[in-house]
């Protein structure tokens, strides 16, 4: 089907997912929208980030997509139900996938999360790992650092290791084997969050779960492929590109980012 | 004059200014507005910013204001000449007053200046201090974790110092004596700054310089005073309250901040 999958995320993280897609579905083709005059969401309340995932929607279905993905956790653990029920299409977002890779990893039961405040305040990790395993513990942190440290370039310096740290601390003795990077920007942050919490925990990217389901919703409708071999990418912005297209290469590596600025809601 | 000072901010740094009005002229009526829901401005592109600005004050402007005081750096470096020339109403931004206290404390004639990424980027401090004083050299560095530091409440802890080091090495050698904290959220990292660069660099904190502005225009135009004793205060914000309330009370101490949520632009 000929149709783009379009994502959304409320700035650059969102590329990670992209990456993973990009990866395992060279021949679809993909738009994509980041919020960077709103970014970050992660701080903002669920009233906000609502309206503004429903403002994204609207855009991206306005440029004939056959299916939604939440490319963002705060917006996956706040509206996603709610875009779901709004509009007539498939809506993925990076939670669940997420929840479901950790349940599948954990051996002692008990699983931790990491993510923005408002993803961490929402509960809607712990929602969705009980959802599927009622027996799991959750242990949630939020560490709004990391999503700067990450944007400044800063991944695996002293002050990652630092912040890292302390952040990860308050997991120590909690008997957890599985760590869920409930943010997309973390897995930029990756090896210093791996060091920090040793060998015997794995570490959970919900980049490359979303982008299985994502292949499977695909698979199962039968939409797979654009009918024209390789996929072209596009991608839209709410500020000025320059930023994006800069840090984004931290995300993307060598995928081209030129990006075209439009105005979504308010912006 | 029963008007009202109008401020805004971003968010909640410009609370640090609002705070020296309120000492300074305790019996001016202020209305408060803080972009929460498109807080942080210094990662936004100029057109973006300017937008920003001419929203907020179009609803200031509809509270009845007397003066507008633009509390935050990025807004007043890429945006007060604009919104000068755009509104009928005196406008007194951060950056001015912090560049003149800058010019009257340096010795040496070399003045460092930190800021957010678009404040830095536009180059307003070095403008506005040369045009003050041709002769003072300018070196400028942008601290974007500062932001993030402040609103974590991590203010004097090891991260704080281990970030400061590495942002302000580059100002070694460079025999600056003065240095201006040329954004609302680092006067809270006041006493870390002040412990790396050490005792012989005197920081420059434009809250105070902007309030002693605001009396003098006030004094000229005799506007002063509500003419009915102690001053009112208003607050409001552009996402919900609840974060606004709790973090500002690290930058206000005992000012009650009951805020009221309301739509700007496109918030």
């Amino acid at each position: 089907m000929q149709k783009a999958i379009g994502i959304f995320d409320s700035g650059i993280g969102g590329l990670t997912v992209l990456k993973e897609i990009v990866a395992k579905l060279p021949q679809e083709n993909i738009i994509y929208l980041g919020d960077t005059a709103r970014v970050p969401y992660g701080i903002r309340s669920p009233e906000t980030v609502t309206r503004y995932s429903f403002e994204n929607t609207n855009f991206l279905l306005a440029q004939e997509i056959k299916m939604l993905v939440i490319a963002c956790n705060t917006a996956s653990a706040i509206s996603l139900e709610a875009v779901k029920k709004e509009f007539p299409l498939p809506v993925i977002g990076v939670l669940e996938p997420g929840a479901r890779a950790a349940v599948d990893a954990t051996r002692t039961r008990r699983v931790g999360v990491i993510g923005t405040e408002a993803t961490i305040g929402s509960g809607a990790y712990e929602k969705a790992i009980r959802r599927i395993a009622p027996e799991v513990v959750v242990h949630s942190h939020a560490c709004p650092l990391f999503v700067s440290l990450a944007e400044e370039g800063w991944t695996d310096n002293d002050v990652a290791a630092l912040v890292a740290e302390k952040y990860l601390a308050p997991f120590r003795g909690m008997d957890i084997d599985t760590l869920v990077l409930g943010c997309t920007h973390y897995p930029l942050l990756k090896q210093v969050i791996a060091r920090v919490v040793g060998p015997g925990i794995t570490l959970i990217d919900s980049a490359m779960e979303t982008a299985k389901e994502v292949a499977q919703v695909l698979d199962r409708l039968k939409w797979k492929g654009n009918g024209q071999g390789a996929g072209a990418r596009k991608f839209f912005v709410t500020d000025s590109p320059s930023r994006f297209e800069a840090i984004g290469k931290r995300f993307l590596g060598s995928i081209s980012l030129a990006a075209e600025q439009v105005r979504v809601g308010g912006t």
